[in-house]
């Protein structure tokens, strides 16, 4: 068996994007213990840039050391207790895998569903938390991985606050890339991963939890249903006092990558990075229209990172995406779900959003396109 | 906000040990998509390199995407359905979270309790089998991470199987560093993680089901309580098919770790590598001993990677591991639980296991202990 040695690709598909290499060099920096008071100190400084990216000031934001389906999770296992009602927005294949997760433990799900590409109703969640005065938690999707549709958190979290809701929040893809406000909007629970926008590698899951989320977790008449991703453990090792309890053995290197990668946003700034994106996005956008294409989600609720667009009549989906896979070293992403076949996913996101790859990208989709 | 740069330490606690530098270069080879071909065909790979590891023709052999501990949970999740009666035995800290994973996914757990330093009894649990004839699952941990006690897994197989019983084995500590016969013992469900004697980065737990194993998942009543881990989905991604279908976003720099740590196994050779730990325990056996100091394991069920060493009467704990990590940036572990305070844990665990570190960390010792 030999080493393996991957190819160089562009990647500009729905995650993992491309990563700098000063991420990539902070990563194979050697392993130092998870109980070392210098890797407590780096935790201490990725909890305080986290804050920053999710712009909150919650204690309890950290990274879950696995990808962000551990961290969606970690939210449904700690919020959701048997017998919640929950009202969920499924505009995508996420909002599918929330109401999955809400059912796994024993939470009644009441569906709000809006067409994949469309933004979640603002007006259907309204009438849904009136008919719902029980409902307990309004969950959705800030940014839907599958489709490249934005939903307006910030007003359904003030409709959720209105109606006694806390709110779960997906921000998988949204975080770092488009404009998003944890305490100003008054989002409760909160996960996002790391191989989106802000271009670390996958395996980590930002979240943050308010102290109303806590205090319902506190406040469980059962255990949560999962050792590993109880918050009042895991808060024992990622918590800020003296005194840090071995939990689990956190993903060193990992961390090492998502402090870098936390450094560089710091540096470059979070609005910029929000406007970066949606510059990028502009680009691409006047290259697809060129080429007679046209997007999935209207203009107003179209993520700038997650481009999904309508694969042009007569062409085969397969063909060109592994032609551009394999003649250019080019990743785009293929439909999910309903929108299998029918869409491309083109990512925008963390370093592949960046002029030079966008033109590297409609020129090759030109040069594959003309068969 | 700066890079982080670690110190450069000598690691000889529990884990993790130290990484070769051919690890760590290969983790930090670029990012491709976690559907990619060519990661793919590494993912096939690495089930095949696992299962050499483990022993095993199991086909359900892969990496779970989190630490040991989702590993564990992985494992348990699946195989307890509620009501279910599991004979658990508790001689250290791993068996006392496999209780408590047991009861929080609505099991009862008969636990067989044998103290720390010591072997699981296998009179005990013949005698628990027998007296609970309803029991489905016998969990125990193979080498207690906690105190270096290995336990006789293959007697202790057959005695589950003689009561038709399934096995659910913690390898965390023992995989690659002493016997560990998946195939040949009868194991049905067994975990481990990368950063012991594997010499890889932490974050990923190995696991192994047997077809009895998942014949059991399939005929679950109720679903898995955990979207993330159930291995029905992950098995989908992980799976032999041609077409693998996208269940999470895979770990993939991690991944690259895993692969290279892995081949280096193959090279060395898997009873080499037993023998090589074996070895370099009965070096620092000899120092130790030659020191006045004495073992909490005695000798036939000793883990020779994981060494419980009394601490000398009058000697600070605290003061001479800090001392060790600041003088000389040499790690090894404290005692947990029942322990603390009152042991180290010297960790002779795959690259950690080599006679130019176990002379280092025998003379770093003698010289902090001068006073």
């Amino acid at each position: 068996m030999n080493s393996f040695n991957p190819p160089i690709r562009t990647l500009m598909g729905p995650g993992p994007s491309d990563i700098h290499p000063r991420v990539l060099a902070a990563m194979s920096r050697p392993t130092i213990g998870h109980l070392d008071p210098e890797f407590i100190r780096m935790m201490d400084e990725i909890k305080v840039m986290l804050k920053y990216a999710f712009q909150t000031n919650n204690e309890m934001t950290m990274p879950v050391s696995a990808p962000g389906s551990a961290g969606m999770e970690t939210c449904f296992v700690n919020l959701v207790e048997p017998g919640d009602k929950v009202v969920v927005c499924i505009n995508g294949v996420f909002g599918g895998r929330m109401k999955e997760n809400i059912e796994r433990f024993g939470g009644t799900a009441v569906v709000v569903e809006d067409a994949w590409g469309s933004a979640v109703s603002v007006d259907k969640v309204e009438a849904a938390l009136q008919a719902n005065p029980d409902a307990k938690i309004l969950a959705f999707v800030h940014a839907e991985t599958s489709t490249g549709a934005r939903s307006d958190a910030k007003t359904l979290c003030e409709i959720a606050r209105k109606h006694n809701c806390l709110t779960i929040v997906d921000a998988v893809t949204s975080l770092a890339g488009v404009e998003l406000r944890v305490d100003d909007w008054g989002i409760d629970a909160i996960y996002s991963g790391t191989q989106k926008c802000l271009s670390c590698v996958p395996g980590l899951s930002p979240v943050s939890f308010s102290e109303r989320a806590l205090e319902k977790v506190r406040n469980r008449k059962t255990k949560v249903p999962s050792w590993f991703m109880d918050l009042n453990l895991v808060m024992a090792y990622w918590g800020s006092g003296q005194k840090r309890a071995y939990h689990h053995t956190a993903p060193v290197n990992a961390l090492y990558a998502l402090h870098e990668s936390l450094v560089m946003l710091m540096e470059e700034g979070l609005e910029a990075s929000w406007a970066r994106h949606a510059h990028n996005h502009q680009l691409l956008k006047a290259g697809i229209e060129g080429m007679g294409m046209s997007f999935v989600v209207n203009e107003a609720d179209r993520l700038p990172q997650l481009n999904s667009v309508w694969i042009p009549e007569g062409v085969d989906d397969a063909t060109v995406r592994s032609r551009l896979l394999n003649e250019y070293n080019l990743e785009i992403g293929a439909g999910l779900g309903a929108l299998a076949g029918k869409v491309w996913r083109i990512g925008l996101m963390g370093q592949s959003s960046k002029p030079e790859k966008v033109l590297f990208c409609l020129a090759a989709l030109k040069e594959v396109l003309k068969g």
